[in-house]
């Protein structure tokens, strides 16, 4: 029987595909070190299992919720982010998620349908990819090289704005590269998108382990008129430690959130509830161990930046919040196959930069907020022995 | 800016609209019945509360499942379904998602892209429609009517498969008629749907609400390709009175299962964890509290057959499992006028006709799980003193 084209044609789920290759691996250099999904290596605050246990053994949380999320979590994301951006923004401009995966596919299906395309960088986050191609919405690129920090430069935006494009979707700090977007860049790019008609949609998923101490990510939430233009994507997952929960949101304008509820009411009615009342005590109450998360995390970086000097012909093009984009020393290999080797022979998962778009093949995407500082000197240590 | 047309004419919510009706009720007659979203009126059992507690508030839960859903609940919920149907069920059949409408997101989706139709019941489920407009994917319709205990009659379906036709996807027990579609009937409407080359997708969300010593609700499963021509739904929300977890699943041949992971990846990664831990307990544990609700349910059925029978004017065209449509005795008047009147004069919430279809008008679907026997009479009382 006939199957979706679009559907039958996506690449298999990459992460599943990586771990398979650990399987391999005869263990002698010691257990996985997997640096591949992105999760954090740390548990969840004990504070927060607690309430995700309470909430869920609670009536209250067994029945349908509202579409757009619990209202006292909408509340409490939006004063979290008006206090960040030092901007006006109200539960009105919030709808809550099943993670940022689906805050992606909400915000792409609001503004874009089947014949419209989408501008991604190349290299780019997979799972925007695949969305957008079994929704039938084509894609077209950007190129980010590392002679640029992987940022996405205007004039080549400009130039690749066509007819077609309905929205420029970046995602900052960068997957697979680790980039940060400067607020700067951030902000001509939103001048770009508004003057030449098209939404900027931002996938903030790991915006909490941008450098402690730097400034707001961005301006964008006090620029006249953002609603018109500016999508903002959020994913709990990460800076709670709660993928499993499965978590996220979209900030926007209340127009968009009215067309994303009409969305999420086909695609799930409401996201999980239990976790929205855990994470609406946790947001305020669990600043400082976030905080804390993400300078560890940034400590991190720095170990990897020094082990990585120490491994020969490896080069980290990139580092920055959570991933790092690592240039390998068998230049014109398969990144596959390269990654699959370092799994099946060294235990250590990687993400091949084919994985992330074409020309991506030097790379290996390597998340390194998975590991603490001991995993990762093991990880230098298994790189450079690590032959093909 | 420029939003999806499709996503932008899509018709509002249903549930949230009626709800807010019942705002604009003062109270006089006693506090609200709430009729309309299919939602149990007693609490999920104290042993699955606990459960949900327990994995909610563990580290293993918190991090990224298997897309496919955690390996124990497929098994799990394969071996209940190989035991209902007698049929040869494997995990490697289930996808678990997040509530049923995903499982019918993720259904369509491999089936059918924008461009191709898919044959849906006049009156259908609401969201069914709806999934299918966002997604740029026709409906075309089978009309039921009460002259035919609202079943689709084979000729009917057969006149109505167009060359733009993937698949014919019903509900039984059906939303919001109530009628159970007869073994044999689907069983003729298989082989029709085989003979000429087209999906047929069956939503089972209610099916644990057929009467209790009824034999299986079909033997689709038993029959030889049932995999190239047969997807299954289900829903974990009704029977474990768990919606506000997010729970439902897919059964269909390994290869669909394939195509369906591939649409979940991008859709939400995975469905939340800790439900999947709690009812792959359940599943087993909880048969003798499940099938007590579904004699309670029964029993509220004849209830309501008893009490609208006194209530002058109104008529049962159909009650079944779960739902039921009521004939109102203002005909020609629209259905949603009836509803809302009832809602604000008499603080009954019940969903209009119309909005489960064209030429429905005549009907509200009333949701008569969600009320005990008490709660009947004193809705059948509210009816008979109404007057628009
Ligand atoms: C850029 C980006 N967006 C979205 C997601 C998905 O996050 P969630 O778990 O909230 O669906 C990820 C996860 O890795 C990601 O890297
Ligand atoms: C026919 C039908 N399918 C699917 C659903 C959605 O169920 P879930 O809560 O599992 O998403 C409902 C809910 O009312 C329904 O009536």
């Amino acid at each position: 029987m006939r199957v979706n084209s679009l559907v039958a044609n996506l690449a298999t789920p990459p992460v599943p595909e990586v771990q398979r290759w650990a399987k391999a691996y005869d263990g002698d250099l010691g257990p996985v070190i997997d640096l591949s999904q992105a999760v954090p290596g740390y548990p969840p605050h004990p504070d927060l299992l607690a309430w995700l246990a309470e909430a869920a053994g609670s009536a209250a949380c067994a029945g349908y919720g509202p579409i757009e999320g619990e209202a006292p979590l909408r509340h409490a994301y939006a004063s979290h982010q008006a206090e960040l951006f030092g901007a006006d923004l109200a539960a009105a401009n919030v709808h809550i998620t099943s993670g940022c995966n689906q805050a992606f596919v909400t915000a792409a299906m609001t503004v874009a349908g089947a014949g419209d395309s989408l501008l991604l960088t190349n290299p780019c986050y997979f799972n925007h990819e695949t969305t957008l191609a079994m929704l039938g919405i084509g894609v077209r690129y950007v190129s980010c090289t590392a002679a640029n920090g992987f940022l996405p430069e205007p004039e080549a935006v400009a130039a690749a704005i066509g007819d077609d494009i309905r929205a420029l979707a970046l995602v900052s700090p960068n997957n697979p590269t680790g980039a940060v977007y400067p607020p700067d860049l951030l902000s001509e790019l939103f001048d770009l998108c508004d003057r030449r008609g098209i939404w900027l949609i931002l996938d903030e998923t790991y915006r909490d382990f941008l450098l402690p101490g730097e400034g707001p990510p961005h301006g964008l939430f006090s620029r006249r008129g953002w609603e018109n233009t500016f999508i903002s994507l959020y994913s709990f997952s990460k800076s709670f430690c709660i993928p499993g929960h499965r978590l996220g949101a979209v900030t926007a304008g209340e127009g968009i959130v009215g067309h994303v509820a009409g969305i999420m009411d086909n695609l799930q009615i409401c996201a999980p509830r239990a976790p929205q009342v855990a994470v609406t005590r946790g947001l305020p109450a669990l600043t400082g161990w976030r905080e804390a998360n993400r300078r560890e995390i940034a400590a991190r970086a720095d170990v990897l930046r020094d082990v990585m000097a120490a491994a020969p012909g490896w080069r980290l093009d990139a580092v920055g919040a959570y991933f790092a984009f690592a240039r390998h020393p068998f230049s014109g290999k398969d990144s596959r196959e390269v990654a699959e080797a370092l799994a099946r022979k060294a235990g250590v998962l990687t993400i091949p930069g084919g994985f992330f778009g074409a020309g991506q093949d030097d790379y290996l995407r390597i998340a390194f907020a998975n590991a603490d500082a001991d995993g990762l000197h093991r990880f230098a240590d298994r790189l450079t022995r690590f032959s093909l």
